[in-house]
């Protein structure tokens, strides 16, 4: 069978990096039944613990030796790491084998990416957005794309079927709605939904003055405002700088939503008090958030 | 029997306001088996259905006919509102009983309150740490207290006893931990773990630009940064005005915290990045939010 030809799920699937994404995404692939699933993680004791988990079928160290089997290459590695991965294994792909990737930022990446992999392959690229406060193998979960979103960013020069394919794979492994935007419309709106979420959680909890134990004195506001501050800093460091226009933009926009409550109750006025928080309320309904 | 002398729980307890609070308190303290549980509603409706109910027993649109049985009074109304019902029935209730309220600030409440209630009632500051989106009677439910954090606020005036019978109280209906320390501390912490949370879930709600449903974009981060953005307007403009103050200190100090993150974005200084996040792990790990 040549890649691209999927009658069912009769495919060879290769997840790269298997941490809490690409182990994640091996386990709920197994319900799609795949031909088989192949590993590629750098780290030998990972790959030994995935094949005897049974969450892959076979790994490897490196490109070479599996990339060549996949007609799918699901990447699931940083931002950073996904490029390299792709620049030094660009021609060791199967000829039409679909790539995607799972980074949380798309324009750079795509635009980057599209510039050295050969015509002969397809990629993707994709976001699923998913994920929880533990990382690595040991905290993937065949669940974590239950109901989960997963946006696609199509190129003209992506092939229908594959774009198909991506869809099936998505509500495959759970998510609920798959939506297809240009990498600049993701990047931007992502901005607002994500990374800004992120900025607030840090510098909430890195505000903090007191000495006492103040889980003593929180209620649900405070553990869901700082739930995601404990951040995992190398990927997020990458997501923040790779964006850093449009992140900028939604901080400023955000302070400046801060500065108006901050002048209504400097000057005590709750009639306009009022107005924000009845805006806030509509726009959370509005927004079916 | 005289109010104040409470073995087990042979007594009358009055809740006044039938709300999320009010009903929920109600429902909760049924566990405890007091003599009787007696309620003061404004709302001819909401008093039928607590009785209909048997979340009350016996209730009453105002205080006189209630509040002479009552050993212990639990006032579940707004901060202004508190003060306003306590002022109107200062001299109604049985003489040593036990007052207590649920507002979310303590400072002026207590001054006021200490201004002008006779000697022989003892007032005792409470603020249990629950609340969901929904309000009113129907939102009630007997398990919200449940594992949730209790503060009392004792003054040198209230008796040993009677703080004993909150602690009690508070244990009875599920929380977890009881805290007792002074209004002042109060209001500071609980502008840091509570008032600024919803200033920032508000302000976070109001930025949004973005015309599409972004419901169809977010991940865990959004939905729980966004939750208490759906505000119940009138409680929180009293609860900001009424501690403006410290609330506009925890807002600037929250305002620099960001400034320091834009300004790693914005230099793409990874470096910088690294160190607040993982300062920012490590508070959330060092104050077991």
């Amino acid at each position: 069978m040549e890649a691209g030809d999927f009658s069912d799920f009769n495919i060879r699937i290769a997840v790269v990096g298997l941490g809490l994404i690409g182990g994640s995404l091996a386990l709920a692939l197994r319900k799609l039944k795949p031909l088989e699933i192949l590993g590629i993680d750098k780290d030998d004791i990972i790959l030994e613990e995935a094949i005897r988990n049974g969450i892959i079928d076979r790994g490897c160290k490196a490109g070479p030796g599996v990339l060549e089997l996949a007609d799918l290459v699901i990447i699931a590695l940083y931002p950073e790491e996904t490029v390299e991965f792709l620049k030094e294994n660009a021609y060791n792909f199967k000829k039409g084998a679909v790539i995607t990737d799972t980074c949380g930022i798309k324009t750079g990446i795509i635009e980057e990416v599209n510039s050295f992999l050969p015509q002969d392959v397809d990629f993707i690229g994709g976001h699923p957005m998913a994920g929880k406060e533990s990382k690595g193998l040991k905290a993937a979960d065949q669940n974590l794309f239950k109901d989960a979103n997963y946006i696609i960013t199509p190129m003209p020069r992506n092939r229908n079927k594959n774009l198909e394919l991506i869809k099936r794979i998505a509500k495959g492994i759970g998510c609920r709605d798959i939506i297809a935007i240009t990498p600049q419309e993701h990047d931007r709106i992502i901005t607002y939904t994500s990374q800004l979420p992120h900025v607030i959680a840090v510098s909430l909890m890195n505000s903090n003055v007191f000495e006492q134990n103040i889980g003593k004195f929180t209620g649900g506001s405070f553990k869901d405002a700082t739930r995601v501050a404990a951040i995992n800093s190398m990927l997020w460091s990458q997501l923040f700088t790779m964006n850093s226009d449009n992140l900028i933009d939604e901080i400023e926009r955000f302070e400046e939503s801060i500065k108006i409550i901050k002048k209504a109750i400097l000057s005590q006025d709750k009639n306009t008090l009022d107005n924000m928080f009845n805006n806030a309320s509509m726009n959370i309904r509005r927004m079916k958030v």
